[in-house]
């Protein structure tokens, strides 16, 4: 007997896992139907979801073994009273931490190389100057867990000077390594550019403020694609005005989707990625779905399974 | 008795040269003295020379040992009958290779990420559509000598799928190797990326015709940091036109600088660099300099002496 499987989800995530996770959950050693529509709600063994496929009700599905989320927030999701089912946020390692690595190591070495200039460039502009080789060019990483130690070391195998920040003390190959807060100016210590990977927590709201901007080498470029939070807002655009930061190029904010009067939309030294940086990816993310599928069958221990007291 | 160098080249030059050349010549174990004003030419010991600095006759410097020139290309002196002192054209592995894998692994993380999108944004504009990760994006570097090779280490080791094709057969660690005649279909089949780095030559000319950019998927970009005439630069605009092409980030071309009314620069779908992606850092270069100049001082074998009948 084939499990049932609903995908419950928008009409671009089904284009995207229609293939991908049959195939997923059949290299997996599954037999699985994956199915849009079930004919009979009970029948149901594990529900695919997305907020955004509209469902809402989960009573019916009265069989179902557990909810799967695409997403990996379930803020709105958790409260829902009709979902009893166990549910289970996506984990997918290898996808989040490659996109943040694709993402930071793109948008320094834009930075670095001053690409803007190249494409906004007037026609019969042949200005050679040339930026430094990456050996000579400082970068800070503050925060050094899995994602920020991992673009840390991809922008150390690049050559650049990597700095790094952490509250503990870490070890990654290639990067000098500062922790706690005796570290945190030394790590910022002549960095040109600063990416913010760090938590958000009461201790790094507002982290990047005029006194730590101030500190940085005039014209330095903040890159956020950690949390909206960790910057001061008022204080990076006051520096952004004065010179004194170059560009800001930021993936997070404090409130999402940015509103398009926020003065970061129209300000010349501001780029707003509409956090995509890390995101989930059809591609990884289905064989963790297949993964987590089998682990439940066998009773085996899985990842991403939600405390709903906790509410994540 | 300290080593005279004379420098002469621009100001600019003489500015990012007039501490890097001392500190390089001090850490190859000479003692020398750096100046661009020699009161007596016939007590130069070696002259650091570029074009652009005005210099013309080097008749006097009668003592002088060689002319270092701080650029590659030596076309500009060469020819000069003055010119009787050993020429030794800049050789700078190291800078000409780093410089070369930043531009590339830059501009293809831009292409990847979509990131003009994001820079050319309209307020507001909060489109959360991610490209895939890199490992289902396939990249091909046509050329794979020392920069070719480097750059596609450089794109593999991001997780690109990688193919390379040569004209005899090499390996690089993480990259699919093609070469010959036949091999080239293959390296450029499903392509997303091309990165054209291979040399001058009868059998390279046009490579890049209106059929290989036929063969490519819809919405391929181009890439040539390499030379001007491995495009055919009608065909490429006919297929940006059409959409076969999806974008071309050029850094050289057939007639430099790029004349203001080639249409390379109006069009929405090129962008233009002005021959950046790789040339001599002085960070890279001063040491170079120092080392040429030690192996001169003690008869050792030297790299980059020009053959005047040769012509470089």
């Amino acid at each position: 007997m084939p499990l049932t499987i609903l995908f419950s989800a928008r009409d671009d995530d089904w284009h995207e896992y229609r293939d991908l996770l049959p195939d997923a959950l059949a290299r997996a050693g599954l037999e699985a139907r994956v199915t849009r529509q079930a004919e009979d709600p009970a029948t149901v063994d594990y529900i695919v979801y997305a907020p955004s496929g509209g469902m809402s009700d989960f009573a019916p599905f009265t069989g179902a073994k557990a909810v799967l989320s695409l997403w990996a927030g379930v803020e709105k999701i958790v409260g829902n009273p009709t979902l009893t089912q166990p549910l289970m946020r996506m984990v997918d390692p290898v996808g989040l931490t490659e996109g943040m690595v694709e993402w930071v190591t793109g948008h320094v070495l834009r930075h670095h190389l001053g690409m803007d200039a190249h494409i906004l460039a007037a026609p019969g502009s042949w200005d050679q100057t040339c930026p430094p080789l990456a050996r000579d060019r400082r970068v800070c990483v503050l925060g050094l867990g899995v994602l920020g130690a991992a673009c840390a070391k991809a922008l150390a195998s690049l050559n650049f000077r990597v700095s790094g920040w952490s509250r503990g003390q870490r070890t990654v190959p290639g990067v000098t390594c500062h922790s706690g807060p005796d570290g945190l100016a030394a790590a910022l210590d002549g960095a040109e550019m600063v990416v913010l990977l760090l938590p958000q927590t009461p201790q790094t709201d507002g982290l990047m403020n005029t006194a730590r901007l101030a500190a940085l080498p005039r014209g330095a470029v903040i890159l956020n694609p950690g949390r909206g939070p960790l910057i001061d807002d008022a204080a990076l655009l006051a520096a952004l005005d004065s010179g004194q930061i170059g560009h800001a190029t930021l993936d997070v904010f404090r409130t999402e989707p940015l509103p398009a009067d926020h003065p970061f939309w129209s300000h010349p030294h501001v780029t707003v990625t509409p956090h995509v940086a890390s995101t989930t990816r059809p591609t990884t993310a289905a064989p963790c779905l297949a993964d987590s599928i089998a682990r439940l069958e066998t009773g085996a221990p899985v990842d991403g399974l939600v405390d709903r007291a906790r509410g994540y």
